[in-house]
């Protein structure tokens, strides 16, 4: 029994074993962490009886069974890490993250024939272990507390911008690395659209207000994402707006079961949403894996063919929008587990009802 | 006359036109923001007379002279500009850039032969204009300002991460987009590091404080960097270690002009440490070009070949530190001017005395 990330290095091991590859280089970022429990390495070189990472600054706390060596300025760090071990015959590269440049670059001195490992340490870091699940359950409560205490605050006047700032402070406040992404904030025309950037458009009565948030706690990140309504009392389509969008969300959730396939959650969102009288192709999906990486496999949306399995974490969220009015956007972080274990378990819990705030 | 994006789009069609080839496929994000102006621009494709691009959602300001294609999610955004136009010939694209994976999708799905645009755009790039040279002043003002009042707090007992949040909320309050990168706070044995991610460490009486912020302004990203001592009295070790790095990197500084060598400032910071009792190879460089992207060319370190040019604007810094007790760094942004001018331009002005706090 060697250390957690040991046993990931031996599952990796095993699989180049079975692909007839001598060694794997690791260059994605998110992959090498996992592997290693090493935030700041640049490359992983896993052959049959060594580990060797590549790193610009020694590390203070060393990991068992790893050697170090250090990267110089302008080299590449996969081959830093080639040349610690020598000849590796047949090595397996992530040509999803390799530049052409930089391949071209391991090709020429490596002394190595390189194939592409595709994307085979995603793959093993899909289903998570119950250390990886804990660290989102926090990351999904940090989030959680910023926003609540938020809520408390008097929002009318405050800039989109400012609202982002005081979020991802009062995550970093309550134990966060860092947010998990940057905070986004939309008021009013620009509520409920998944990718805008916060700007400087101030809250006024009457408003949508969407939040989307997450953070990110021992490398692992959640996502959340809540629309209000700013004032007193919401008018009629605000309301009917929020109860389409509040539906459709909750059907995509509760088709996160496993075996469901990658379709289903956007399939159960769609009928709802038409039940409801809006329609939309939900083009860009309804959500994604999540853990060391901000978005991971697997991808929710149409297309992508697949069967959810249990222990693996996926956002689940839609928005709409009246053009020029604003809209509603709600998502969760969540777990697939079976019916008998509960069925999906929600990392974010903060509420999702309609406030006026 | 065109536009600004449309003059340096025709600068890189001359480009095209003098290696033969038919179009240039763009992918760098600072590259695609340079010659559009368009910050959530996926990839550009400049032909003979055409420019088009490809976005994840319609931007709402459109920019003269370019066509908008909609790329859907999953879909390769160079594949998606290039069927807009049709057949294309011999296209550059950027190695340094895509993916080995992206790389074969553009090959496999474009028709054209795809050679290597090299880094065309980034040369275009390193001289800058006024403008751009006016957002890189007034982000290094804005930096200067949140650390000017951060300054005037109480310091001792706060933690490092609370320091770098309170930076970035700063500088976003003095009209910053966002921080150029993630401020760096480290106190104690942390001090003087250039890559520390600020921790839980909290500031204490006698500590060595170095602090490394820039602000994004309209994309353009100032970086500096100071060293505080925390308490009434630096210890002698103190006062002569600040006077050592201070002498050299005003050394660096003072090398900054058009024709100097890209090591010249390098040169003179090492001989002004030695001079001062310690020795460090700088293997880390003691700077870089700064612009849209955080970090541009050129490089000033060790094995760099090229002359600084007016107007081009940099980084110089340099840090030494004592293993357990902290250390100093001080970085600056610049713009190489030759001494008729007035010589190199400060763009970072809050004073690098020794300050105790």
């Amino acid at each position: 029994m060697g250390t957690v990330h040991e046993e990931r290095r031996s599952r990796l091991r095993e699989r180049c074993s079975a692909a007839g590859l001598d060694g794997a280089l690791v260059t994605r970022p998110g992959n090498v962490r996992w592997l290693t429990g090493m935030p700041a390495a640049e490359a992983l070189l896993v052959t049959r009886d060594r580990a060797v990472v590549a790193v610009a600054h020694p590390a203070r706390e060393r990991e068992d069974g790893i050697e170090e060596r250090r990267v110089l300025p302008g080299r590449e760090p996969g081959l830093v890490v080639v040349e610690a071990v020598g000849a590796t015959g047949l090595l397996g590269v992530e040509e999803h993250d390799l530049t052409v440049t930089r391949h071209r670059a391991l090709a020429a001195g490596s002394g190595a024939s390189l194939v592409d490992l595709g994307h085979a340490v995603e793959q093993l870091r899909l289903v998570k272990d119950e250390d990886e699940l804990n660290c989102l359950r926090v990351a999904g409560e940090i989030a959680d507390q910023a926003l609540g205490e938020l809520l408390e605050s008097i929002l009318v006047g405050r800039s989109e911008r400012h609202l982002a700032m005081e979020l991802e402070r009062r995550m970093v406040d309550h134990g966060a690395d860092a947010p998990a992404y940057p905070v986004r904030v939309g008021t009013g025309e620009h509520a409920g659209r998944s990718r805008h950037l916060p700007g400087d458009r101030r809250v006024e009565e009457g408003d949508f207000l969407t939040v989307s948030l997450g953070a990110c706690y021992r490398g692992y990140r959640s996502h959340a994402t809540r629309t209000f309504v700013v004032g007193l009392s919401p008018e009629e389509w605000q309301i009917d707006l929020h109860r389409a969008v509040f539906a459709a969300q909750r059907a995509a959730r509760e088709a996160l079961l496993p075996g469901a396939a990658y379709e289903d959650p956007l399939k159960a969102a769609r009928r709802e949403l038409e039940r409801h009288g809006y329609s939309d192709p939900l083009d860009d999906g309804v959500g994604h894996g999540l853990g060391l990486d901000a978005t991971e496999e697997p991808t929710l949306r149409p297309g992508e063919f697949g069967k959810l399995e249990h222990r693996v974490p996926v956002t689940v969220g839609l928005g709409v929008g009246i053009p020029g009015r604003g809209g509603v956007r709600i998502e969760d972080s969540l777990v697939v587990r079976p019916l008998e274990d509960g069925g999906p378990e929600l990392l974010t819990i903060t509420t999702k009802e309609l406030l006026a705030l």
